[in-house]
């Protein structure tokens, strides 16, 4: 075998790869020269012969060459061709060091003996590494890459590059935030949260989790005492701990966050009033009005976590606390969405301008000014109009996401009611039947290919709330929502049958079955009947059976919701189909009645649905359509 | 004025800048909906009418309106014309909140009344706002755009946001860093400084200081004794002060940190090995080795800070301290290039995979992980070999900057002398005679457009050297070096005459002269001579006056720097002219002597330089060029 062709077993490209070939190969030889592989020194074959081996155009080869001359890496000589440099490696300290694992102790290190006692515990829930193949990732807050504006994105970084831009951003080692940035959030962020604030009143940090941190770190102490949410995120609380701050938890309801604690030693209140994080609950009017009401009271100062105020599909927002906070007692944090901020790593913090300089100081500390190209990158983006943009397209998203998910829910029914009433987030929490271990469920479900998340590291009491899990939409895809929650579904009863019989919780779903009514009892008994229904997220709904077969339903507070479709008999079982709802699908049930109360049961036997025989549809409204 | 016109007045395009006049006009456009100028329904001229009144071409106004329509700000409206969008602006919530500038308190914030007492002084040197308009900027860390590999990293950044890229950087919200990063750092960066490490013992910091914060709250509390160099930076000791642990300074000299204290309290030591930072002096192999063995005796852990050692153009270092560490002791911060690192926020941290594992959790808690896509860009910017070949351009535009300022130092010998002998780093520190006040040079030098940096803030004892600054050459271009110096020289002597009386610190300089020597004594006096001479850095220099009025010089421990000249003298006084040195110019100079001492005084009459006349060149040697 040729020098040459040995050489060019070194190089095989991927066509399939995004790299242009040209990249590949550029890449694959200063790997080698760095590996030591390629040898100062070493003749390299001609292009014309590289490129026959490796079956590439020859300018491909000739184009690699030329730009690994220009940067030392190759040198060319006169007459005689293109060779590894002489000094093509920096300044190599040992001669025999390639890569390796290095020979491990299984006791903990020196280091590790000495370090303080720092203990901060993994609280946060982690998903498996293999979730991203699995087809149903009911998971808030992991990466929808599909989300990413990446074709915006690519043209505000292409211009933050250019070189008028880099003489900009470049200015000092300060710790001056990008002006860009800062006005972009001060004139088109912080406006449609209510908020004015002054270029000094503003620092830009890295991701929202570093202003939490430099809040805590200069707000609180051992002997302070900080009050959060319950439940709310470990990650936050864990600052406070970190602190050795005294924590008290505060329950949430569908209100947000109750006040009826004595709350005359809080030094910080920690509060997610927009969208309570994590459960999504928006903080009522009554409450917020409280909330002020205690503070001012009892002197202590406000951490708002304005998280994910930017989504906005399921109604208008309140304006944040802070745009009123003539005191200056409230410090805001937030970030940018949630589908740039993964990948970019910015938040921000709104405080009075003394409070700004000691967080600006801090910051300097722990990690100076975050990337001023990124900083620049992402002023770039709000300016083009780039985010609101994005904004849109993710409310729209969003939203059909979740609506996909409630009506799966609400079909499927897996033995599960949905909590607090949500307005705008991007997950609904899901209350299962008592005894069901939700931990359980996420290891049987990801059998399946479902994955949800436990919620017990949220609350302050781990054991407390056994049976509630997390149904996320941000990084699962429209089409697969349906199936997942009819595969959720299917394990849940599989664990019912397995044993584990979860009490009643709906009276009645779990009773033993009363005899089904035959063919001719279900016409008698509901030909012309009203039923009144309650949707799996607590919506009413009525459905009227006319005498000809045909069916009207209603749903919602306004009954702004509206269906028709069939029903009939066949076989002693009750069928339906609606225009809409419930996919279109036809469905078929047997039927039980206890007293003015209705079952629907599946081919198995068990009560899958139920409603309440409200009588007779009144006369005026019997308009079969 | 029609409406289109007074529309047309808001778009005052730019020429000049870099962005195109669409991106502009979009921008421009997008601004305008914000700030209300705008209003949803507002029908914008067309886009013939625009372009007209803008003077741009028409397909510019169609493009940019055709982006907007895209991005929903701007709608089409079929046969009549493009409207603002009803939707332009995300949910305003403040119908009347203009931004604006709030009322603002003198007094402190409530906020800051609650904070906890954490002070952190103002301690880093902050060169005054238009540094950048001083023609002289002579200080070492601030940013040289024109050193910024703008294409490079652009080409980098694109390939980063490639498809497939944001596919696989994107993984997860975990806290694991870019893959391929650690990569190219295990396999390109850590061998070049000896370094072996796992994937699970290297971690991912914001820049280099988040590593330092890391290390100091892992390692240090309030029971610990930590010892610094001294000189060091003072944001680096903030970091123990910050646990409140105990600093204990030792001094800094030519061989780098002494170590004759008694170390056996000490818990952690802070060692800038490579070069000394903030003064680039070495570690010799003596301390080196004192170092390890009082690290095994008195049981402490190192923090081996690297910082710059990717700057290799004043000779090969030593391999890193971390490079041989069989028990594990050492913990090991560094950061890409002080190019990229200002604007990329990008360091690192290698150490026991335990550490590493609990630093990782402490950086999740503080920030999460550093930018992905910028962890990404980076790594790939080193995978194609950008990042050697921006390291052999830097250590090429260093290294001649340093020489620069080296000879024009000599040359203009600013009543000055310069400390340690560093190998490598980017500036001099500078020791002005006693008495010199370098805060008070700084200010008068600022006057005539040179800035130098104090150093006071770096030494445990502020007060200590007063007359020592730092002369810093990564801000400033080569062309720029020498007539900086001589403006310097200027104002140093401008203040000596001012009052500010130097005492004498190389005897002789500041006698009184005496007589000056006439024609025939110099040529009596130096004819046929040898004349040792010492650098301004500290180097011996030979030099021949021959007797036929040729002169040869040989400078360096091995006499390595050799230069040919003419000397002659006229009216007077001494003159001459090298090949090369003293930038080729001819040098006019009278000459004082006392015994064998020789003195050339410019032509107010002052002492600038002075000889030891060794005697008669010996005859084996006096060969005249």
């Amino acid at each position: 075998m040729s020098t040459h062709r040995s050489i060019a077993a070194l190089f095989q490209l991927d066509r399939g790869a995004a790299a242009s070939l040209q990249t590949q190969l550029r890449t694959k030889i200063v790997h080698a020269i760095h590996q030591g592989v390629l040898r100062p020194g070493l003749k390299l074959p001609s292009s014309r012969a590289l490129s026959r081996d490796l079956g590439v155009a020859r300018n491909t080869v000739s184009l690699a060459y030329q730009e690994l001359i220009a940067s030392g890496h190759l040198e060319a000589r006169q007459r005689s061709g293109v060779y590894v440099a002489s000094d093509s490696m920096p300044r190599p300290v040992i001669a025999d060091g390639g890569v390796g694992e290095p020979a491990r102790s299984r006791e903990s290190s020196a280091v590790m003996r000495h370090a303080s006692d720092l203990v901060i515990a993994q609280t946060r829930f982690r998903p498996p590494p293999q979730w991203r193949e699995m087809p149903y990732p009911f998971v808030e807050g992991l990466y929808d890459r599909t989300l990413f504006p990446t074709t915006d994105w690519r043209e505000a970084s292409r211009l933050a590059l250019a070189v008028d831009q880099v003489a900009s951003w470049s200015t000092d080692r300060g710790e001056t935030d990008d002006e860009l940035l800062i006005e972009q959030l001060r004139q088109k962020i912080l406006p449609r949260r209510g908020i004015t604030a002054a270029a000094d009143e503003v620092l830009v940090t890295v991701g929202e989790q570093q202003a939490l941190y430099l809040v805590f770190r200069l707000l609180s102490t051992e002997r302070s005492v900080v009050a959060f949410e319950d439940p709310s995120e470990p990650e936050i609380r864990a600052l406070a701990q970190l602190g050795d701050a005294q924590c008290r938890y505060l329950a949430v309801d569908d209100e947000g966050v109750q006040l009826d604690q004595d709350l005359s030693d809080v030094d910080l209140f920690y509060v997610s009033p927009c969208r309570q994080r994590p459960t999504g609950v928006s903080l009522s009017a009554r409450r917020r009005a409280g909330l002020r009401k205690a503070m001012a009271q009892h002197d202590f100062l406000l951490l708002e976590d304005d998280f994910e105020s930017d989504l906005s599909f399921l109604g208008g927002a309140e304006p944040a606390l802070k745009a009123d906070d003539p005191d200056g007692r409230i410090v805001y944090t937030a970030s940018l969405s949630k589908v740039l901020a993964p990948g970019l790593r910015l938040g921000f913090l709104v405080g009075p301008p003394d409070f700004i300089r000691a967080a600006r100081r801090l910051r300097d500390l722990m990690t100076r000014k975050p990337s001023p190209i990124t900083q620049r990158t992402a002023g770039i983006f709000l300016s083009l109009g780039h985010y609101d943009a994005m904004l849109r397209r993710l409310d729209k998203v969003y939203e059909n996401r979740m609506i996909a998910l409630r009506d799966a829910l609400n079909h499927y029914r897996p033995l599960s009611i949905v909590i607090p009433p949500v307005t705008g987030g991007t997950s609904y929490w899901v209350k299962g039947p008592d005894g069901l271990d939700s931990a359980r469920l996420m290891r049987e479900a990801m059998a399946d290919g479902v994955l949800i998340e436990p919620v017990a590291s949220y609350f302050a009491d781990p054991q407390a709330h056994p049976n509630i899990f997390r149904l996320g939409v941000t990084s699962i895809a429209e089409p697969a929502i349906r199936e997942g929650i009819q595969t959720l579904g299917r394990v849940m009863t599989r664990l019912a049958e397995a044993g584990d019989r979860f009490p009643d919780q709906n009276a009645g779903f779990d009773q033993p079955a009363s005899a089904a009514l035959d063919g001719d009892a279900i016409r008698r008994k509901l030909a012309g009947q009203r039923l009144s229904y309650q949707t799996v997220y607590g919506e009413p709904c009525t459905i009227d059976l006319h005498q000809d077969g045909s069916m009207t339903g209603r749903a919602g507070y306004a009954q702004e919701d509206r269906d028709q479709g069939r029903w009939w008999v066949d076989d002693g079982q009750w069928c339906r189909q609606w225009a809409n709802w419930a996919y279109g699908e036809v469905g078929v049930f047997y039927v039980e009645c206890e007293r003015n109360q209705l079952f629907w049961l599946d081919e198995t036997g068990r009560r899958v649905d139920r409603a309440i025989i409200v009588g007779p549809i009144p006369a005026s409204e019997n308009l079969a359509p």
